[in-house]
């Protein structure tokens, strides 16, 4: 009988290094492949950004409580995110769109508005795509062209030891949102004249129905001359991405609890679901702030940033990667962030 | 009541132009968008094209009869094709792929050996994707970034009055391939110990199964300094493409009956399905082959090239696009390729 391993026993990272192994690079246009945000090219001199995103009904997104715009809104700055984890600027995007005989002219209409409102906000133009019909749901998937300059591309592996580690934005309300989304899903499954209360909760909705990516930090730094000495984006959870971080750079790292910007919000909302605050901030993912790091020297000119944030700083390998506790313990830091193929 | 529309009313490229047509081109380096084989992107005085493909499970395959290393084969292949198209080279693809719980790692990398064989023949660079979990079957994505010499791509828009139209090597084999894989899998459903009977028909197979791109025909018109007026390579079948670069070129055509290639296996099998052999060469899709425009003045020069030939001329647009058969009399062409949007 034919040998049968279960996808899940590897999990995602692990398929992929396991399939793209015996890949070799062949053209000398292909400056970095598998493994970053993005994937780099050079031509003539130009360095050119790729990286795409599949999104299927069912598994990223549910459209019992996501509307069509804010889906096509949040499809585009999930890719934007990756170029901008890149230090590069978005600038093409392909959209393809698989389309059960569910959905309407209308709802595609709805879709587009949101992708091209998404367009116009960071500067992209959509040049290609694929439309087809798929027998059950939407799939969506899209590719973004980015650009950076040779001396700005940031990639997962260059942290040292010493360098500070940064944060835009705060972390774990996209998380929370979607918590939310859930809860008032079930209630809905059961009542007829049913109206949600979310007021109170605008930050985590939005967080999580319509995320923005940080062309704005990336602008700041620059307009500062800081090129970060790594980079990514947080879409699978602080704590995963930090150990992307530790492991392309061959380094440790200390992160401090007390330091994890949290709104508000997130923090109340965690309170009414009795969940544990740092785990949802850590692991909650669909973030889409940059982390990334800088060397030391750079302390005082982060630190007068708006929206910018040191949480800990890059040690040596054999340190490990730790989470310091308020009350001073440590606990390592592990990949619980969302992971859609191991369950 | 919401309006609501069927996109089936629109067809795919109503749909797509539907969609598209109020976004606007931002960056200079965009300098084609939708409307072509590929996008054509310039950073630095180089031209790169980029193009996409989805594919989805029970819409573009039935893995019943279609071996998952010809899939991956055949899903590198056809964007491979549309690069081709441009007069380009491919240089790099990304792949993302959803997967059901019934694939197996096997299975997957059964997926990756053909995607890989196609990478290696064609001297492409796997450099990014997207692998998650879907709820049924398997969905494959593909874009795939070329580069072209600013003097030389090629777009559907060029062909010019008097122009010669050509085409590299046979029609309608993919499709009579496919029907047949569709009966024996008919057959095969009533039967126990079935072993369907492909002899005298291989060519056929191979041509729905294992298609090639027509790298050879690009690098054979570079070596001849032919460059085409008007290109496209045919997916969805003569007919429809030569309406493409009609339309697009603003002119009209005549294409001859007795010049278009068939293969002996396609005529045989089309009389013993009783199918009008000319019918499945313009509609039947699928044949990855580059049909293009060149000037009068090659005729000698092209008519000397193995592997090309000339079925026709392009007209001033009022005469409108017909195919002269063979007894003499003019039909007009009908673009009834395959559609996966319009049933």
């Amino acid at each position: 009988m034919k040998k049968r391993t279960e996808i899940a026993s590897l999990g995602e990272f692990g398929l992929i290094k396991h399939l793209t192994e015996n890949f070799d690079i062949k053209n000398k246009s292909s400056l970095k492949g598998i493994g970053d945000d993005a994937a780099v090219l050079e031509y003539n001199d130009a360095l050119t950004l790729v990286t795409t995103d599949l999104l299927l009904e069912g598994v990223h997104f549910d459209l019992t409580y996501v509307p069509l715009k804010h889906l096509g809104y949040k499809s585009a700055i999930v890719n934007f995110s990756d170029v901008y984890a890149m230090n590069g600027q978005p600038k093409q995007i392909t959209v393809s769109l698989g389309i059960s005989k569910r959905f309407s002219v209308e709802d595609l209409d709805e879709f587009y508005s949101g992708l091209k409102l998404a367009c116009d906000v960071y500067g992209v133009d959509l040049i290609g795509g694929d439309t087809s019909s798929s027998l059950t749901g939407l799939t969506i998937s899209i590719t973004c062209i980015g650009e950076g300059d040779q001396d700005k591309i940031t990639y997962r592996s260059g942290a040292k030891e010493t360098d500070l580690i940064c944060v835009s934005g705060d972390f774990g309300a996209a998380y929370m949102g979607l918590q939310l989304l859930e809860r008032e899903k079930k209630i809905y499954r059961g009542e007829k004249d049913f109206k949600p209360d979310f007021s109170g909760k605008e930050y985590l909705l939005e967080r999580q129905l319509k995320p923005e990516a940080r062309k704005d930090i990336v602008e700041i730094l620059g307009k500062e001359g800081i090129v970060p000495t790594s980079m990514i984006d947080v879409s699978d959870g602080l704590s995963s991405e930090l150990l992307h971080i530790s492991k392309n750079s061959q380094v440790g790292c200390r992160i401090y609890e007390e330091r994890i910007p949290i709104d508000y919000q997130t923090a109340v909302m965690a309170e009414q679901f009795n969940m544990s605050l740092v785990t949802a901030a850590l692991n909650g993912g669909e973030d889409y702030e940059l982390l990334f790091t800088v060397p030391l020297s750079y302390h005082d000119k982060i630190s007068e940033i708006k929206g910018i944030k040191i949480i800990g700083h890059i040690t040596k390998p054999e340190l490990g990667n730790y989470l310091i506790g308020r009350d001073g313990g440590e606990v390592e830091l592990k990949a619980q962030g969302w992971n859609s193929l191991s369950e």
